[in-house]
C-alpha cells in the first residue's frame, strides 16, 4: 500500500461532498429539477466571475471552450493577435490555423508574463484584429499574465480580450465587468475541484455584439449563440446533452466558494503559493516564471538529477502526482498545484516529498530545510484565531 | 475552508475503496449471498490471526467484546488477572466489578510495560485464576505490553491469556498459535479502517475448552458458544443481526492489508512509528512510553503550553485531529497515530502541525526540524525501489 495524492496542477482532488453529490441517483436534464440547479449553478458562475452578463456552461474540455471562442467571435480570413508564452498559449495560434485565420503571435519567452508594450503594439499594428487572446495562468510556465492591463487596451476598440481562465478561475480575482474582461473560459477539472469534461464561459455584452455580426466559422455544437438562447434565464436548459452529474457537481462547488468567501478563496491560493516558493527558494530550486501564478509552481530540477525519472518516481514509487515538463522544459522542471481542494498541508506533503526524492536521487538537502520555510509562511493561514 | 486530517488513534481513516464498497446496495444478511461474504471474511480473519481456531465478528465495540470474553471465561466469584497500565487496562477491572468477580489487579505505572515477573508473581499467587488480561498495545499511554511472553506463562496452566489488541491487530505479528494467545479482541475503528460498530475476536481451542465447562456470567447477547454455532462454516451467519455493511467493509479491508502482505503491512507501522519518534525527539518532546507502540506516539506538550487548547487548536483550526491525554495525563500529551490507512505523509503532515501550532502557543521551534527528522526515517519506505 501506498497512500496517492493528486497534487498537480490539472486534474485536482475532488472535494468529499462534490462526490457525493455527484454520486446521487441522476436525473433527467430535460425536467424542471435539473433547470433549477442549472439556473441556481449559471446564477452562482456570474457571482464568481461578477458579471451582469452571460455564463455558459459547456460539455466540452477547457480546449473545446478556446476554439468555441475562436470561431464565434472570428471568421476565416480575420485577424486576431495572441499571446504565446508556452503550451496553452500555442494552442490558440494552432485553432487559428484549423480555421484559416490569420493569427499574429506575440512571443514570449517560456517563464514569463507579456509587456503590456508587446500587446499595445500588436494591436497598433493589426488594428483590425477581432480580439486578443491570452492565458491568465500559463500552466505550463506556471506563469501570470497581466489580463487586466490588456483589457483596459481593448476596452475602447473594437477588439475583444479573451482570457483562457482555466487554471486561474477560482484563484485570483477576475472580475469580468470591472475590469472589461470579454471572454472568460474554464474548466472543471482545476480550482473547480471537479472531474474532467465541463467548460465554463463568460462572455460580456461586448462579446456578443461581436459574436452576434460574426459570419465565424463552421461549427454546429459550439454555436454559442444557440447555447445562449436556451441557458438564458427562463429556459435553464442546454442546446446539446449537458454533462449533468459535473453540472451538478459544479452546483456543489461554487456554493462551496462563496461559503468560503472568495476574497479568504484567493487569499488562501496566494499564501499556499508564496508557502511553496519559500520551500523551492530553501532548497535552492529556481523558479520557472519570474511571474509567478498562484494557482501552481513550476521549479527547475537540479541539472545532476533525472527530472524525468524524478517526476515518476514521486508518482510510481511515493505516491506523489506531480506534473513534470513540457516541450523544452521537458525532464527540466517539477510543477506542483495549489489550486482547488488544496490546503496548507499539501504543501506541506510537496517540499516532503521533493525533499525525500532528492535525496534519493544523489542530490542531498538537509531535510526539514524546505518543508520548514514553507510552514514559516503557512502559519499565517491559521493565525487569524486566538490561542 | 480547512482541509480536515483524521490523524487520531482511532477512528482511523476509512480507505476510498472500502468506503465504496460499504456504499453497495445493501444485501439481506439472512442470505447465502451475505454467509459467501462472511465466510470470505472469517477465513481471511483466521490467516491475519494466524490461527486454525475460531474467528468471530460481534455487533458491538471492543468494550463489548472485552465483557464478552470476562463474561464466558470467568463466574461469578472467579478469580481473574488484569494487567492495569492505563485507561484500557483499567476497564478489565470495570467489567469483573460488575460482574463480582474477583480481580487481582497488577497495577503498571502509565507509560511502562508490564513485567514478566509482575505477570508470573500475579499467577503463583492466584493459581486458581481463570485468565491473565492485559492489552497488546495501551493506546491511553502508546505502551506495548509483552503478550508473547505473558502467554508462555500461562500456556501450560489451566489459565488463559485474553489481549485487547483493539489497536494491534493488523499493526503488530501476533500469531495466535504460535504464541498460545488465547483470545485475541479487535475494532473496526483501529486498524482495520472501518468506522466504528464491529468488533471482532480469536478463540483458540484452549479458551473454547475452559468456555464450554464454565458457567459464565448472564448474558444473552454475548453468549460465545451461540455465536460459534451460528458463525462456524456451513453456517455462515451470526446469532443476532450483525453489522452487514461492517462486515462487508471488512471483507475489503482484509483483502487490501492480504494484498499488500502481512509483513510489509507490520514493517510499514513499524517505519511510520520510528519517524514520528525521531520527530518528536527532533522537538524535544518527551515520549510519553518506555516501550512505545507502533499503533501510535504519545508524546508530552511543551509545560508551557495549555496542552487541552493546543489540541483543540490542531483539531478546530488547522483541521488535523489527534487525541489528547486521559485521566492523569489530560492537558499534558499529544497522541497521533500510525496505524490502518496511514502513510509516510501522514507523518509529515503531523509533525508539521506539531511544529506550527507549538510556535503559534508562543513555544518557538525551528520549522522543519521534527519533519526533517522524521523523513530522514521515512524516506528508507522508498527505498527498496531503484531510482
Amino acid at each position: 500500500m501506498i497512500k496517492q495524492y493528486l497534487l498537480s496542477p490539472g486534474p485536482t482532488a475532488v472535494p468529499e461532498q462534490v462526490l457525493l453529490r455527484m454520486a446521487s441517483p441522476m436525473i433527467h436534464h430535460r425536467t424542471p429539477q435539473f433547470s433549477a440547479i442549472f439556473a441556481e449553478t449559471r446564477s452562482m458562475l456570474q457571482e464568481i466571475h461578477k458579471t451582469t452578463s452571460d455564463t455558459l456552461m459547456l460539455a466540452c474540455s477547457g480546449s473545446g471552450a478556446m476554439e468555441a471562442a475562436v470561431m464565434n467571435i472570428c471568421t476565416p480570413g480575420d485577424t486576431m493577435i495572441y499571446v504565446n508564452g508556452g503550451k496553452f498559449g500555442e494552442r490558440w495560434g494552432k485553432i487559428a490555423a484549423k480555421h484559416g485565420i490569420h493569427a499574429v503571435e506575440i512571443k514570449v519567452a517560456w517563464g514569463d508574463a507579456v509587456t503590456i508594450e508587446a500587446v499595445q503594439s500588436a494591436l497598433s499594428q493589426n488594428p483590425e484584429a477581432k480580439a486578443v487572446f491570452v492565458q491568465a495562468s500559463e500552466t505550463s510556465t506556471t506563469t501570470e499574465h497581466p489580463i487586466k492591463e490588456i483589457a483596459a487596451l481593448t476596452k475602447d476598440m473594437h477588439c475583444l480580450t479573451v482570457v483562457d481562465a482555466i487554471t486561474a478561475l477560482g484563484v485570483i480575482d477576475m472580475p469580468m465587468d470591472d475590469w472589461g474582461l470579454d471572454i472568460v473560459i474554464s474548466g472543471s477539472q482545476k480550482a473547480l475541484m471537479l472531474p474532467p469534461g465541463l467548460a465554463t464561459m463568460g462572455i460580456s455584452k461586448k462579446a456578443w455584439g461581436i459574436i452576434e455580426v460574426s459570419k465565424g466559422c463552421n461549427t454546429f455544437y459550439f454555436d454559442l449563440l444557440t447555447e445562449r438562447k436556451n441557458q438564458q434565464a427562463g429556459k435553464d436548459t442546454t442546446a446539446w446533452t449537458p454533462a449533468a452529474s459535473l453540472i451538478i457537481g459544479l452546483n456543489e462547488v461554487l456554493k462551496m466558494m462563496l461559503a468560503e468567501g472568495l476574497d479568504e478563496l484567493y487569499a488562501r491560493h496566494a499564501i499556499l503559493a508564496e508557502g511553496a516558493r519559500a520551500g523551492f527558494n530553501a532548497l535552492g530550486m529556481k523558479l520557472v516564471s519570474s511571474k509567478p501564478a498562484s494557482s501552481a509552481t513550476g521549479a527547475f530540477i537540479p541539472e545532476s538529477v533525472d527530472g524525468a525519472a524524478f517526476v515518476t518516481y514521486l508518482r510510481d514509487t511515493m505516491g506523489v502526482t506531480f506534473a513534470g515538463g513540457q516541450d523544452d522544459l521537458k525532464g527540466k522542471i517539477i510543477r506542483v498545484a495549489h489550486l482547488g481542494y488544496y490546503d496548507v498541508f499539501d504543501v506541506c506533503i510537496t517540499m516532503s516529498a521533493v525533499e525525500i526524492a532528492l535525496n534519493r536521487f544523489g542530490y542531498p538537502v538537509q531535510m526539514g530545510v524546505g518543508v520548514g520555510a514553507a510552514q514559516t509562511v503557512l502559519a499565517e493561514r491559521f493565525a487569524k484565531v486566538a490561542v
